[in-house]
Parts: structure tokens; sequence; C-alpha cells
């Protein structure tokens, strides 16, 4: 933590900070510039945290020298973490697909889903049972019920499955039926939600924000850590921009940036990112060379009759293609799929 | 709602969506153009939702005519709405202020800042006990001891008060303690909190979400008022953009877009959307002669204590001072405070 | 200057940035934390600009402590600048405001609006010659011609007049014709027209990039005045965000912001920023009460038939209801119009 | 082109509207809704372009249905275009990467480093002479003497080279020496420099501008192609958005973006658009995988001394194992290189 004077602090002003960091049994380092003092604080900055110092007379501004999130950080865990999520993993060596409607209808359009991902390679199924939706005339999904047809899923084909959760009862709800809990977009900093996610034990997929910097993200996820479950995998899923072309814009430098910062998984959803079904496909190939450790794509037996985000879902023979022509991709970036 | 086809679109593409506007019980309205033909539907568009028009064969784009929302908009409601909290009223001739520190932190804090700000001239005490942070090791807030502590300041001082929820659980323990229900940014689009904060018939501050459009905010408001609960008073409160010089960016456009948009009361909060206490009295002056019908404003006994947002917070002299300079626009602006 | 090294950074990294340091001729300051060590470097840091300490081996990243600009800084001139323009003078107690239609049509239209303006009290003419337009197949400007009439109409009414210009042929056909030459957004970071422009000595108005940073606002003004031309007032006239009601952001703040930074005037085009009508007005007394030294407002003869940005101009008599109106926040803004 | 009235439009205000089209030699189709009344326009909406409709009485918004650009657009020239540079050929099957400083600094940096690129594969140098930089203070480039050198380079090792220009007098230096000239990010919306680049007729690398659409780089690409010239390379090379872990966001989605909408090809800019080294060789991965027709990569004999951009640029070894290890993902991508 480094505090920057302002170039007409007095010898008081800067006495002042000094007896306040002392007091709180730090060390400060003073460096007298040609045009600023910069004292530097040595030792747990968190005992300054309800300071305020940078209302103090004399302080320009106060400049972060460390991250805040901790078991999220790749400094202190420098060893990549690995999720098992049913009987697959993500964040090791296997590439991980994740598949399926993004609302949950009915029985048959889940089972067929299903049943047609697995044929294609992917291991993981989503289905959306409770959908946040912008306006409350839209479809707000099957709850409970959408949840049940999700676990007849995973018992027909051995796949496991995640679904998103957007309250308390839809995670008391959930852990009866799902192998992994979502954390949506507009939830991700929904704090509440994300503890007693975190207190469920169960992986976490966590989506990245509409308008959230990676550091952000990573605190989520240090929320969800913090109550004892490591079991967390960041999503990318496209950050809010000016560009209208695409729904959003899917943010590639995040999965590197993740890489330097954290130890967690990360893998990308260029279904909700670009909301344009003919994008789908190159965005795919671009988060497996940039290293993502799986990919989240949207699937429907029929797009055309989907009742949400029909535009962006992929036919089944597409998605089977779009899987034989990522194995390549996935094998040179040194995974298997 | 519009239906835009491709250039190369055949007979064949465009009789498949007219006989899909048709069986759903719509009118289709033909333009062939020199470019493109466009479709033009009549009637209850919400029929169409889940048709996924725009991946049939042929269709190059939709455009959608009307908003989604209904309850909020001033196309169905012309006439300005005015919300009762406590003994004032947000929307009418009365300018009302909200102030009060972001963090409610103990007795003497709130009882001194109730008073000094009713001094002033405030009429609704702020004051948070469920604090969403961006770290899980930063304060989280009091909770129910915190409404408690604001419940006593209402009682000594007469001021109506309001608190944020974060959660079901706050909200059955806010109804208990508070004039008025605030939803934060991060939670505008937690739709789960806002209908369970909608059937507590209370009145509710929507805040803006980080990086909302004005639609989306109008479209959160729909969900509480869908609810059966019209009590609804927005709150600008900054968006997100590539500036780092203030905290967010006041968006002092949003108060006529919502005027041209909506029939619901518009406040604006300057001590978030800035985070810089300089710069919360031109901020606020500008909010005044821009139509707002209110202002957020935080205050602190001693900012340089604060727990939480000090930075931003007004010493009670200061706010005092601005409370005068505010009066004569108020005025300007045919409102009285 | 703070140069802050990696948690595993070695004696010899250390020891390498120090020589690198002291081999400039400056003097490093260390302070060895917990876990990090940081650097803080004495005196005129441009001499290490070309050093990339950044991808030294050890460092984690670099915190520059103050601003690049310096003529433009108000840490090196307290006092606010004044800066003439014909007859009046923008940043003193004089409120100025600039009007007149975004395109130079004919004779006709801007002698009447010439007067017009001038009638309703407003000191400078604005009128484009060169117009900067997203697509080559719009209207570009009458180009010299325009500016003869802008000449004229200032020979007709008095009034000071200020045009655009978009290349060094531009500027040299201007210096005959203007009192104050405009750089507009898209060519703020045009760096080569805007040493051109400074060398001409006339006042400089310059306009806001449309994702500038005030920062970066402040190094373009830094251009023209490293000419030797102190003369320049900034425009603000809206940053582009996600929000799509409003054709720009009004980042409202950058006027308190600019006011803290810099000793230069600043002026706001609510025109612009907005692109409807409606808004102007109360963004425009927003602007006044936040602190601006004037504004730049649209008008033409006959909005509907303007050949460029007609929705958002003002008739003469919006225009005359809107300055009668601004009059009482500009004296509460301690100034006289 | 579509007009949709206000619910309260009268019959007059309707009629007036459909009179304008037809006055205007255009077809009206009226469609009249529940809600609304949509008025489609029949014909070359370019007659209409100043009546400025908008803010005509009764409407309450106009709906664009087709791009303003056309030379550029795919919808007209359905093939994709085919740009020669030198020897080399960009949008077809030759992948091309382009690489070399962000400046040229002296003969032996240009030298060493085009022969270590062309080592690599590379088929064309870059290298800037005429630098854009925020500061005035900043190394602005060696001018005519860099675009000597590079001519130099191209003499001693068969590469083409490409440089910036950034005004009229540096593209009548530049036609002398270089193979491409390139318009940087900050005068994408130069459109004098654009027409002036367009008229030399040599091939055109057009970077997207900081806060550019796609929409609004293709309206510019169409500025350079009005003049003749069809030889217009796009370059992506980030966006601006909130996020601070890399100087830009690469908005990777804009490569099939571009892909849909147009016949141009399409390189990509990872070092600008991360500015940090080791987000490079990820970056520039996805974007082969994505689609794009080659790369831009800056390297630099020693990175730690080069006086520009020196954080993002790569060792001549760094640079020799990306292209390596990008030949697989090219392969894949059906191109060869």
């Amino acid at each position: 933590m480094i505090i920057v004077m302002k170039p007409q602090a007095t010898k008081e002003n800067i006495e002042h900070i000094v007896s306040i960091i002392q007091s709180n049994g730090l060390e400060p380092h003073l460096s007298d510039g040609a045009q600023v003092t910069i004292i530097g604080v040595i030792g747990d900055k968190t005992r300054l945290i309800n300071q305020n110092l940078e209302i103090a007379e004399g302080v320009d501004h106060i400049v972060s020298v460390t991250e805040s999130y901790k078991l999220a950080n790749k400094k202190f865990h420098p060893e990549k973490s690995i999720v098992k999520v049913g009987n697959t993993s993500i964040g090791g060596s296997e590439f991980v697909i994740m598949s399926g409607p993004c609302a949950v209808e009915n029985e048959e359009q889940v089972l067929q889903t299903a049943k047609a991902i697995k044929e294609s390679g992917a291991q993981i199924l989503r289905g959306g049972a409770y959908k946040p939706r912008t306006s409350p005339y839209s479809f707000q999904g099957l709850e409970e019920d959408g949840l049940r047809l999700m676990k007849e899923a995973r018992e027909a084909t051995g796949l496991a499955v995640v679904c998103e959760v957007t309250s308390l009862a839809a995670i008391e709800a959930a852990v009866k039926y799902v192998d992994m809990i979502q954390i949506g977009a507009r939830n991700m900093q929904n704090f509440y939600l994300l503890k007693e996610a975190g207190k469920t034990g169960l992986p976490i997929l966590l989506k990245r924000g509409l308008s959230a910097t990676v550091d952000e993200w990573l605190n989520a996820a240090e929320y969800v850590m913090a109550e004892g479950n490591p079991n967390v995998v960041l999503c990318e899923r496209g950050i809010r921009t000016f560009e209208t072309a695409t729904r959003n814009t899917l943010d590639i430098s995040s999965i590197p940036v993740v890489r330097e910062k954290s130890h967690l998984p990360i893998v990308v959803d260029p279904s909700h990112a670009s909301g344009v079904r003919a994008y789908v496909a190159p965005l795919a190939k671009s988060a497996v060379a940039a290293g993502a450790d799986g990919l989240m794509i949207e699937t429907h037996p029929c797009p055309e009759k989907a009742l949400y985000d029909g535009p962006q879902s992929l036919t089944f023979k597409l998605f089977d293609k779009l899987c034989k022509e990522l194995r390549p991709y996935i094998q040179l970036a040194g995974k298997h799929f």
C-alpha cells in the first residue's frame, strides 16, 4: 500500500499519516521526491482499511499493491486447481464440454438433448430451471420440476448436470438433483447467494458479471471459497460494451489473465457471449486456442421452437460437427476430449 | 414488431413467416422494397415470443417497436407517480433528500447523524445494515442490529428510514423496522429479490445496475410492480465506463430519459456516482437542475473514521452548507425543500 | 514512479532495477514489505521512460505518481485561465453560449441564425464548414464557402465565430475567417492536427474524444499548448457507453474533474451529447449547475429541413426560451450572461 | 427504412409523413397496429436523409434496415477480397504475419528485426516512423528517415513493408518507400486522411478505432474504397472497455462479424490489444482459430531497451517459437504459412 502525498502537503500532514500507520502496528517507508512525498506501508494493510487515509489532509491518492483475494490467488496457490464434477474433472488434461438447452422445457426435450450431446462427447448437461429474465412477462423456468427432469437425464445417460440457482430456495432444491451449481452473470455480486452456494460444498460454476472486472470476478470466487468450498470453475460469457453486432463482447483475453492471476479453471460460453448461432463455432475454437479448460454451448432439439434463446442454440447436427472440428484444436492445446 | 428479410430471401421463406404470424392469430403487413422485404406484425407480439423467428430461413433481423415494460411505462400511465414514504412523498412538489452513513456502525453514529441531517432539512435517513462488499474480508454490516438502530433513530427524529436488503431473510427483518426498502445496484437484476421486495408493499428504492440500460432498469421496476406494488422510486448512482477519474460515471441524461419513458420518480446519488467528496456538491446541483425528484447523499459524523466509503461522505457541516446552496436551485426547478 | 516487485523477485532482480535507476541519475527508495518489495523513484522520471522497467525480471507492475501533462496541469498553474474569443472571454465571470447550425448550408440560414441567437444573448456563432461524417455518402460541408458565410455573419452581427477544422488545408483557410478553431471529437487524438492548430495562436475549442479519458483529453490540450498557444477551451460532448437511449452519455462529472486537474475553461455541448432535442434544456441547466463556463447548443431556422443533425437542433423560439430559463441558474453559479 | 409513429399520432401526422415520402418519389407502406402505426419506405432511402423525419410531429423513432456502406458490404460483393501486398496476398489461402518494432529507432534495429522475422516466416515488416503518442513529450518517430530505413530493410530482405501515416505530408513521403499504408486506431475517423490514403491506390491497413463499432469501421473502409481503392485490410487491435487487466479488450468476435458483413480481409494485432507480452501468444492462436487472415505482432531485438511499447514486444526467440506453434493452428484453419 502506497500513499502519495500532494505537492503542497506539509510536514505536519506527513507526520500525521506516519503516526496513524505506526499506531496500527505497521511500518511506514518515506520517499521524498522532487515533486511529492510517497509513503510505503509494510505489513498487513487490512489493519488500515477503515482509516480512510484517502481523505486525510495532504493525501493525494492511495495505490493498492496487492490483490484482496487470497484463496483464489495464484500467488499463494501456484498449482492449478482441478474441480471434480460427476465422473469428469475440469482444469486437468480433459477438455470438458457442457451443453444443453438454455431452459428446461419438458422431459422429451431434455432426454433427447442429453442423449444427443453425450453421443457427440459432451460430459456435462446444462439446462436452466430458474431463469433470470429481463422482463417479468417472459418464461421464468420450470423450477423444481425442471431440476427433476435434469436428474432423470443424468440417470439415463450418466452425464453430470449443472443448473443455475437464483435464490436460497433454489439452492435447497438443487442440492437434491444436480452435480454442479451455476451462479449466473446477473448474480455474480449477489454475495448472499455466493455464500449460500459455497456452503453446499458442491462445485460452483461462476459466470462473470456483465460489467465485472477480472478482479471482481475473482473476489466473487473468494466469497464461495471463504465458505470452505474450493471447487470453483469460472465461466467467461461476454462483457457489456458499446458494440451492438454481438449481444455481448467475448473477452477472450480473460483466459490468459485468469491463468496469470488465479489457479482456478476457466471455461467459455460462446453462445451467450455472441447471441448469434453462426458465431458460436469460431468463438469456441478461439477459446480452445487461448487455453480454456472447457466450453458451455447451447443446444436444442429444435432451436426454432425453443422457449428461450433459440437464435444462439445449435441443432444436434451442428453441435456434433463442432465437437468434431474442435478435437484437433483441443489436442494442439495439450488436452484430450 | 418488424421482420426484415435478407436480400436473397425466397418467396417460400416469406410465405413461411407469414404463415407463422397468421397461425398465431396475428396480421402480417408486407412491404416489398427494392433491396429487401419487410414484414410488420400487428397485434399482441408476445404471442410470437417463443417462435424464434430470428433464425427462420431468410430472416435478416427483427426490430422491436414497443417496450416490454407496461406498468412502469409512461405511454400507458401518462400521469407522474408520487410515492409516499413516512411523512414525505417523492415525485410531487417536495424535493426529498435522503442522507446518512453508508454503513450503520453504532447507536451514537446513527442518532447523531439523524439529528444533524434533520436539522439541515433532510426527510429520510439512509444507513446500510446489510452491505454487499466486493471482498468477503470487508465489513459486511450489523444486519438486524443495524435495522434496530435505524428504527431508534426514526423514533427519535421522526425521519423516515430506508435500508438496503440483500436476501429474503433481510427483507423479512426489514419490514419490521423500515419505511422504504432499497435494492442495491448489484442486485438490480436479482429478479427473485425484486419480486419478494414487491410483495412487501413497502416503497422500493431501486438503484440502477452498474451496466444496466434505462430499459433494463424499467423492466426491473416492472418486476416489483407486477407484484401489485406501484411504489417504486428509481435511483441513478452512476454507470461503469472506461473513465477512471470517478468511481462511476453519473448518467445525468437518465433523468430526462426516465421522464420521457416512465411516470416513476427518480432520485440521484452523487456520492456513489463519483466516489469523491469534492464532486458531490456540483453533481447534486446538476441533478436538481436536470429535474431530479430528490437526492441521496452520504454523511458521517467523522468521515475519516467511517468503516466504509469515508472518502465520499460529507461532514455534517458540509452537508448543511450543501442543503443551503441547493435551496435556490430546487426553487428554480419548481419544487420546494 | 513506484516499481512494485513480484513476491518471488530475487535480490539480484532488485539490485538490477536499483542500478538502472542510479545509472540514470535518479535515486531509488526501497521498502521491503512482508509480501513484496517496492522501489520508489525520486527525480525526473522521464529519464526512465524508455527503460521498459515493466518487463525487467522480477517486476510485477509500475505505478505512475504524477500526470504527464504540465502546461494544462492545475498543480503547476493554480490560477484559472481565461480565454479571449472575439469580444468575449471564456473562463471568467461571463457565461458564454455558442450556438448555430451543425452545418453551414447557405447565406440565409447562417445570417438568420446569427441574428436570432444574438437576440437571445449568445456571444459566439458556431457552424460547420468541414463535416466529419460516418459515411462518405453523407453531406461533407461547404468548406471554404462555408467559412466565408460565417465571416459574413460575424460582420453583420459582431458575434465571434468558431468553425471545426479537419486538415491542415482547412486550418490554413480557417485562419482567414474565424475567431476560434474547433477540433472535433473524432480528431482529439489527431496529434498532427493539434500541433498545426496550436501554431495558429488562435483560441482552440477542443472537444473530448468519444472514448477519451479526462487525462488523455488534457494531454491533447498539452499538444496545443506545447506549441506556445495557451488558449485552449475544453468541450465535453458525451462519451460512448452501452446506453442507447441517448446518442452519447454526457459525462457531467468531467466538469468538477477538469476543475480539479486543470486551469483550462470547460464548456458543455448537450446537443451532441444527447442527440435528442427534448433533452437539451435539462442537460444545459445541469451543466450550468455543475460549474461549466459555457454551452454549445445547436439551433436551426427549421430543424425539420436541416441537412444534418436536425433531431437535436432547437428552433430559435426554443433557444430563446432556454436562454431565459438559464439566466437564473447562471446567476446562482456566480456568473453573468 | 421504417418509421414508427407514437401511439398518440394523429391521422394528420401520418398523412404528413406519407406525403413527404411520396414527394421524394418513394412509396410508403402503412401498417396500422393495435398500439402504433408503422410506415415502411420502399426505394432509395438516401433521398430522405435530410428530411429529419425523426422530429416530425407524431414520429416516435426511425429504424434503419440496410447498412450505409456499399463497396465494403458483402451483400453486394459476396466473394471474399484478396489484397496483394508486395509479394504476398492477404485474404487468400496464405496466412500473413506482419511483424517488427512499434517504432523505427535506427538502421541496426530495423535490419536485424527484418532478418529475424523473415527467418521465422513473416511476410511483412512493420515499423512506425510517425508515432501518435498521448503525450507531446514522448518520442514522436523518425519520420522520413524512418521510412527510408524501412525501405532499406525491404531491399535487404524482400519483405514487404507497412508504415503508419498521420498526415498528408506523411502520405506523400510514404508512397516513395512503403508497400502498404497503415491508418492507426486514433485516425480511423480522420476522414480527410482516409480519402488521401485512398487516392494513393496503395493497399491500406485500417486499424479499428478504440471505441468504433464494426459498422463505423466498415464505413471508414468505405471512405478509402470510394476513392477507387479496393485494397483495404481491416486490423482488429482491441477496443476500450472498463477492464483494466489488459490495455484494451481484444474483440475476437469482430472476426466472424466482419466475415458476415464484409468481403474484406481481417488481421489481428494481439500486441496492442493486450499490452502484455505474456498474452500475445494465446491471443494470436485464438485469432487464427477464429478465422483471421493474418496477424500483426510486435518484435524488438531487445524489448527492454525499446523506445516504445517494449512491454508487449516479443524477442526474436519468442517470436520464432510462436510462429512454430501457430503453424498447426493455421493449417487447421485451412490456410498455409
